[in-house]
């Protein structure tokens, strides 16, 4: 309720400042009996992590996660996941300067006016850093969904700056450091290191899948899973927009084009993106998002202090000079949760995909198979 | 929780189906001692209802809604309103046939996989004529707002299928049926007239802005303001893309240009679209919505029925070519329910804007002003 | 939030006021495909209605119920069902001269304080006639737990006033004003002669029972089963205590009395009444409830009035002497309401009852047997 | 919504096993601006932490609570308070034996059946030591309220077994380790000198009080403040039963004697203990609880392990003998939650404590001493 907890039946609750002891999440709701340890979590914290390459910020964070409850002799108990990051390279020297200062673009004058007082050091409560707690309960919400349902999901960079970034496939994903899908990212490099020689920043677009989904998820009116996960993706630092399948291009389409064909063997095509009245088809999630370039810039900008006072403000510390670089498994995560709340609430109401009234033997099985296509026999 | 509720302290629950015998909402968490009769709520109802041009679906529904409870002596109690409104036109012969057919585009298939069972009048509980009980919950929310912060809700339409709608005046809105902020809307009647006569649909885009805002509303890391809002807009029948602010634009911005400057007496610009960090700024909040054409046409399309036999769909009927035209008083009540929210959870923690711990005598009053502009003083 | 919805997963949103045009709820997250009319319901609603005989109000109020939404060809679609019960006998001239009077023991000057508003009609929205629409959504939540697990509700006063009531049989419940389980009730009828004659009201002591539970049904901290269950009950009209198993009792038991032993065909005794650690044992839960005396009496009291000058206040209007005698009906189907959340919150979690991870095929119906007893094979 | 969460507006989310490496808790919503440091909070974790005296728990655990976020320079900031607490001094090995065992009176066999795997080191996720963090959280909660309202929350115990505790002062309860309010306990210290021998264990009854409460505090029909109280103390392990004001004893009372007559300066009574219709009245809130034996003796006890089969149950290991005895904190804490919880409902809903619709300046202040005494004046 005041902001800080992600969904309700598989509900993470994150905590932390950026230059506190600590940051770190209570995931509660998590299905008993699954295998689960730090290996599990930590890969996709590795993923986006800082200081991997010299396109992110230089903060050199382990990252390192510690499981303190809710998992016994290697398997979830149902109770109470917490999770653990110690932060260890903190430099709040930095930021004294700007303490009575508002960095234009940032939250440094909404969180004055809210809470009438704010933690400076590094954005405190409102750096991306906290988005690693995030990361790192997707990776349980990830973990079940796939032994589950058998979805899996990803996400790629299209966009940075103006520059667009064509597809040529998933497996380059994971071979450079822009999670970007092609083989050649010497461009992207070379933009990045022109735009750090500027001193500024870019925006960026990215794309985010889930495949593998079961069809019936979502609500009907409010809780829809389209709106779960616009809710999910502008929440996350520094997202202006969020589109799903068509998106705005659906303005310009004609219904005779957007609304996808059905056949036996499946759909004709995805301008829906996954759903349809808020509820998943069991086609792919098709999500992508705009990040706006990081405030964090050393040109200086004017803006005024506490007092209301004109000052010019430059911005030292470690910055991303495009955020968007390291969003991607943030975005993953994030779409992942969605997903993981709403299979829990389908279990809830209706049983396991395709169960019927009264849960008949096998039945719930037999159906299984059908929730996870798109085929409809 | 099951999809039927909007908002937590100032919680929407929905209820009905196109062709039931009644819609409404009950309205909890609504302050005490607020003036209300149905004549604050009906003008808004007005605004989104059908059969009010030859641009709309022709089902005529007068939308009148009743006061069923939570007002006494014309005030709000604080105990639930409950809204009713009576259906009066429905025809559902025209659906028998689609009871055992998927239209595609439409949540017929994900109804079934759901709920293995659909109300297939009308829609049943997927049809848009479910926002008129959120649009009249919209209008209490509008006018405890304008009361207590001078905070004012409006949107027009930006562009309908490829045609861009330029921006003269919002005077221009009310005088036509498009919510069109244009004097000459002759341009958008042939567009709309030759568009029904090849009997397909078209996309739409909306603007919807908040003006008068109080600074510090929203939450910092989840339920952020605009992730509420994003939530809310992407929730409503046919939307398929939100930006706020810049949106999808900054993508190609630097952080030289994005970041709004601040000045003694104010903000330089609005990139932000009036949100930080996830917190109002006290700027305008300004958002985008894309509206994907209506999947409801008389055009044959492929599709399936429930046995997952092909079959011609040809979806008769009373629709809207173009569901965007009817959509900006939705916009606009979503919105004031997003910003109601936020503005109660607000004074939850905080007191009212800019109070202090402990509440001083008059400090909030003498804050309040603060809280309404983008000034720092 | 604000005190009207009762429950999340199966989340039933009350509304109205005792002489307002109607009253009824908002049931949200049924399990859809049930058959349920108004049949399923009105018996229920006609047990705990009023003027049923001379011990209890005269009000004349036929309670019938009307199904608004939610219901397709007889068979509840997943949407929400909205239940509406018109007033038809309301007299408020009775209440004019206590708007501006508190009347000991009511909540006239605890709503004022609250709201600063009241609606004194019938006690308004405190009347123990919303009482209504939890006992019509009761019967939807014991229909579904019976065809689901074979779990059933009852209960039976155990006290009027001093008077001890003994336990014959559950047989005489539903054959005597008083919901007593005895034969001869010719002594409870002599006691409220009486009572009514010294215009007085009493309290009385009810037993609520639970059989066929599930095993596994509760949460390990909070929102544990015997936890919501006090919740329940607290929370219904003029109760002031609750019990689980021995309850009081248990205070002067020694903890090798009080643990109940377990044999392998199930347990020995039932002093935890069917809840340890929070958790359904699967034998019978066990509640007993204090209600207080109605405070609503003729006999002249010392009060104040809105402006706090001292005044003698006369109750009028037409009121239970023992509000205790309709509320067996009332705390059957509150109980009924906490099994049903914490049912679907197993099933969101865990699965069904004794499901495993991932769940196997037929897994879940093999074990379900197990989960409706005390036996541990 | 999985259980170990209490609260919303001030939502304490619990983590942690008996025997696992931490314990803690996650406070959202705390208004900023507050002092806070690990003092404020250390006392009430001492008041209940085990091996103080012969007559509790021999385990030894400093309960060191540290605090990892929320707080900066000693202000709280609105943010998530995380509070971790090390665990020190388990002792698994005692429990190796028990791992396939379900203890009569415990949580083993319901876990078991619930989640299917449970830790059964110290009780695992059932342990009283779960109450610590919510002491924790509470401490926060009473120093807000007494800055806020001056409202002051203490507890007593009034039985241990079967003997009956006098009421002499509150001065005396902080000078013994029963938390009784006599001054001489020395027949208590041989009562339970005698259990221990006989290697049993017995049930007590507690008292909890607040003082210089607001009046207006609750909700109308659930989220009743009784209601939510019955649910805080109900969840508190070995509780049994719960009373609010008379309790059980209004069964025998009259109308004309349990309602509380009202005068110009007062009420004149208290049966109703502090709340009428759910709301609070401004009077002290009086609460009893009923807390059960223990159901760790070393006494040998009949039971049956994972498979069914019979085997006599020997609990080792360290425990209280009366966990009554440690429980006056935990109840304290428990109740001050829930009415931090309704204090901030109340503001978000009506503003502070008798503001108008639209809050007027200075009104809220003029208003405030009315709301913090029982006086109408």
């Amino acid at each position: 309720m005041s902001g800080n907890t992600f969904g309700t039946l598989f509900a993470v609750t994150n905590f932390g400042e950026s230059h506190g002891p600590a940051i770190g999440c209570v995931i509660d709701g998590c299905p008993p009996g699954m295998n689960l340890s730090e290996a599990d979590i930590q890969p996709d914290l590795d993923r986006r992590r800082p200081g991997t390459s010299r396109h992110v910020t230089q903060r050199n964070e382990p990252d390192a996660v510690q499981i303190l409850s809710g998992v016994y002799e290697g398997r979830t108990t149902g109770t109470p996941i917490a999770l653990l990051i110690q932060n260890t390279d903190q430099r709040s020297k930095d930021y004294g300067e700007i303490a009575r200062q508002f960095r234009p673009g940032h939250a440094d004058f909404t969180y004055h006016k809210k809470y009438g007082i704010r933690d400076p050091r590094g954005g405190g409560r409102s750096s991306a850093r906290l988005t690693a707690p995030m990361v790192a309960a997707g990776a349980v919400a990830k973990k079940w969904l796939r032994a589950q349902y058998g979805t899996e999901f990803r996400g790629c960079m299209t966009h940075i700056g103006e520059q667009a970034i064509g597809f040529e496939s998933w497996d380059h994903v994971p071979n450079n450091p822009f999670f970007a899908p092609v083989a050649d990212v010497s461009a992207l490099e070379a933009y990045m290191d022109a735009l750090r020689k500027a001193q500024d920043s870019c925006g960026a677009r990215l794309r985010v899948v889930a495949t593998g989904m079961p069809a019936g998820l979502g609500q009907p009116l409010f809780d829809k899973l389209d709106a779960d996960i616009a809710y999910a993706m502008m929440g996350i630092n520094a997202v202006k927009g969020v589109e799903i399948g068509a998106g705005f291009a659906s303005v310009a389409q004609r219904g005779s084009t957007h609304g996808d064909g059905m056949r036996p063997d499946g759909f004709a095509s995805n301008n829906a993106g996954g759903v349809l009245g808020g509820i998943s088809t069991g086609q792919d999630l098709e999500v992508a998002i705009a990040i706006k370039p990081t405030s964090s810039i050393t040109t200086p900008r004017s803006s005024v202090d506490v007092d209301g006072r004109p000052v010019e403000v430059v911005t030292k510390g470690r910055h991303d000079p495009c955020v968007g670089i390291r969003a991607t498994p943030i975005a993953e995560a994030m779409l992942a949760l969605v997903v993981m709340e709403h299979a829990l609430r389908q279990r809830a109401q209706c049983g396991e995909p395709g169960a019927a009234f009264p849960v008949a033997p096998g039945r719930a099985a037999s159906e299984r198979p059908e929730g996870l296509q798109a085929s409809f026999l």
